[in-house]
C-alpha cells in the first residue's frame, strides 16, 4: 500500500506529484491552479493575496530564530513575492501536552516581535492541545492577507537575457536548523537568514518600474527547486553561474563536510528576482542597501536554450544540469 | 514549572486564561481584542471576516464525518456566525510519515465535497510531513475569508427579553467522536451534526431584518461555554429552559450512561441565535425548514437579573447556575 513518506513534504518532485495527484485533483479551481505562493483573489474591487503555511521546524529554537518568528517571516514573504503588502496574519497553535508555558511564551513573544518589525498584525488565532506524544512540542500555522500593489509578476513576461538575482547568501536557514538539531558546530557559526522581506521587496518594486517579472522565496528545496519550478512548462531555461552564487563560509564548510549542495538548501530570508537585464544592476544596488540584502548578486540569466531546464556553469569550468530533487536533504526544515 | 495541559485547549476557562495571559498580551491589537470567531477587517472598501482553526480530532473518521469535512464546516461556520458569506479557504496539512495515501485521498475528497456543497473554494494550501510519532496521523488547518453582508451583530444590541434559539439537538458531534474513539456503541447510534451552516444562517438573516443580534456556534465547551462567553462582562444574564433544549435520544442515553451534561458537549453543525422576541417565532420557522434545523428551538431568554451569568431552569423545577468549565470533558473533539 502507498504510504506518505518524509520526502512527500520536502518540496521536491515527490511533493509536487502528491499535490497534483491528490490535492489539486480534488480541490481543482482556477485560483489553485495558478500554483503561486499565495492565491490571488478579488475582494470588492481590491486584489489581495491569501496564503497559508504550517511550521513544524525541529528544533523549535535554532541559531538565528525560532518557530514563532519563522512562522511570521515565512507567511510575510509568501505574500510579498506575489506583489502584495502583508497586512493581516492568523496564528494557529497545536501544542503538545506538557510543554513548558515559558517556552510557549517565548515563542509567542518572538512571533509578536517579528510581526511588529514587519508591520503586520496578528488578528485571529486558535489554540489546540494534544496528548503527549501526539505532536512534537509545537506546530504553528500562519495564514496571511495583503493587498496587491504590484501586478506585473508573471512567468509569461520572462524572456531570454533577463537576469536572475538572489538577495543574499543561500542555505543559511537549513544549516542553522541542522546544527541546532544535531548539535553540530561548524568552524564558522551559521545563523538562519530567517527574516521578513516585505520592505526590501517593496523598495525594489517601487524603484524599478515594471522590470521585475517574477519573484519567489527559495524555501524548501532551495534555489535549485525554486528555479526548476519557474522554468517548468515554460519556453525558457536558466543558466546559473556557480561562481556568482553567494555562499557564506559557514555554509560552504558545512556543505563540504556533509556532502550537501547549497543550491538545494532552504533559505527563509532570501528572495529570487527575475528582472529585465537593463535594470538588473540598479535593482542589485537597491537590494544591497537593505540589511537583508548586503550580499545580493546576479547569479544567472534566462536562456532560449534548454527550455524548462536549469543549468549550472560550474566554478571548475564545466556545465551540469540542476534538477529538482525527488525528496529533500533535510526534513522539518520549516 | 507551569506546563500546558489538555485542558488548555478545551474551550473552558483555562484556555481563556492562557489566551489572555500569553496570546492576547503579546499580539494585542484592536481587531484581536474583539475576540470574535473571525477577525473583521476592511480591505479596500469591503468589510471581510478572516478566521483560522486547526483540526486535531481523534479519531479522524467518526460517525457522520471526518477531519476533512469537519475542517471545512468549522471554518465556514466561524465566518458565517460573523455575518460573512464564506468564499475562500486555505488548507494546511501536517501528515505523519507512514499514513496510507488512500486515507489522505479519502480525507481530501471529503473536504472537497464539503467545500463544494457549502459553495466555497479552497484556493491555497500547504503540505508538511513529520516523522512517525511526531504527530497523530493528520492535522488540518483551514483559514477562511468571506465578505460581511450583515453587520448588525453586536452583544451591545442584546437586551432583556431577547430570545436564545439553538438550530438543532446539541452534543451529537462530541458523542459521535467519543463513540468512534472508544468503540462504544449506544442503543441509539449518534452521528455527528458536522455541517456547513452558511445557507441556513443567510436565509435567517435575509428574512429577519435586523432582529438577529448575535450568533455563535457552540463548538468546544458546548452551549454552556458559548453562552457564558456571550454574557461575560455584559450587563445581562441568560435564563435557559432545560425542557426546551433539544437533545437526541442517543445523546441523552450516552449522557446518562457516562455522566456528561449535554450543555457542555461540542456541536459542529449548530448555531445559537440571539434575536428580538417579536421575531423569534418567525426565525424559528425559517430554521426548521432547513435540513440542518428541523429540531431547532427557543431555549431561553436574556434577563436583566444575574448579570454576566447563565442560569438553567431545570426540568425538575429547580434553578442552577451553568458555569464555564475550567477544562473540558473530552479533549481533541475537533
Amino acid at each position: 500500500m502507498d504510504k506518505i513518506t518524509l520526502s512527500h513534504g520536502s518540496g521536491g518532485t515527490l511533493m509536487h506529484k502528491l499535490i497534483d495527484s491528490v490535492i489539486m485533483k480534488e480541490f481543482d479551481n482556477n485560483i489553485l491552479r495558478q500554483k503561486k505562493d499565495s492565491a490571488i483573489l478579488t475582494i470588492g474591487k481590491t486584489r489581495i493575496a491569501f496564503t497559508t503555511d504550517s511550521y513544524v521546524v525541529n528544533p523549535i529554537f535554532f541559531p538565528g530564530g525560532d518557530i514563532g518568528s519563522l512562522a511570521v517571516h515565512g507567511t510575510v514573504n509568501d505574500l510579498s513575492v506575489c506583489g502584495a503588502r502583508p497586512a493581516h496574519l492568523s496564528f494557529g497553535l497545536i501544542i503538545e501536552e506538557g510543554l513548558d508555558k515559558s517556552i510557549l511564551e517565548k515563542i509567542v513573544r518572538s512571533a509578536a516581535a517579528a510581526a511588529e518589525k514587519a508591520g503586520v498584525s496578528i488578528v485571529t488565532g486558535d489554540t489546540k492541545v494534544v496528548e503527549r506524544g501526539s505532536c512534537d512540542k509545537i506546530f504553528i500555522n500562519t495564514s496571511g492577507l495583503g493587498e496587491i500593489y504590484y501586478d506585473k509578476l508573471s512567468p509569461d513576461r520572462i524572456k531570454a537575457g533577463d537576469k536572475v538575482i538572489v538577495s543574499g547568501p543561500i542555505g543559511e536557514h537549513a544549516i542553522s536548523v541542522l546544527s541546532g538539531r544535531e548539535g553540530i558546530e561548524f568552524k564558522t557559526k551559521v545563523k538562519s537568514d530567517s527574516a521578513a522581506l516585505n520592505r526590501l521587496i517593496e523598495k525594489v518594486l517601487k524603484a524599478s518600474g515594471t522590470s521585475v517579472k517574477f519573484m519567489r522565496d527559495p524555501t524548501r528545496g532551495g534555489v535549485a527547486t525554486t528555479l526548476n519550478e519557474i522554468t517548468a512548462s515554460h519556453k525558457f531555461g536558466i543558466a546559473l553561474d556557480e561562481k556568482a552564487v553567494p555562499v557564506s563560509d559557514g555554509v560552504g564548510q558545512a556543505c563540504e563536510l556533509l556532502g550537501f549542495d547549497p543550491l538545494y538548501l532552504a533559505c527563509e530570508g532570501r528572495v529570487i528576482f527575475i528582472a529585465a537585464a537593463k535594470e538588473a544592476d540598479k535593482i542589485l544596488k537597491i537590494i544591497r542597501k537593505d540589511k537583508n540584502g548586503k550580499r545580493a548578486n546576479i547569479i544567472g540569466e534566462i536562456t532560449k536554450e534548454e527550455k524548462g531546464k536549469v543549468c549550472l556553469n560550474t566554478a571548475a569550468g564545466g556545465r551540469r544540469l540542476v534538477d529538482m530533487l525527488s525528496g529533500e536533504q533535510l526534513p522539518r526544515i520549516c
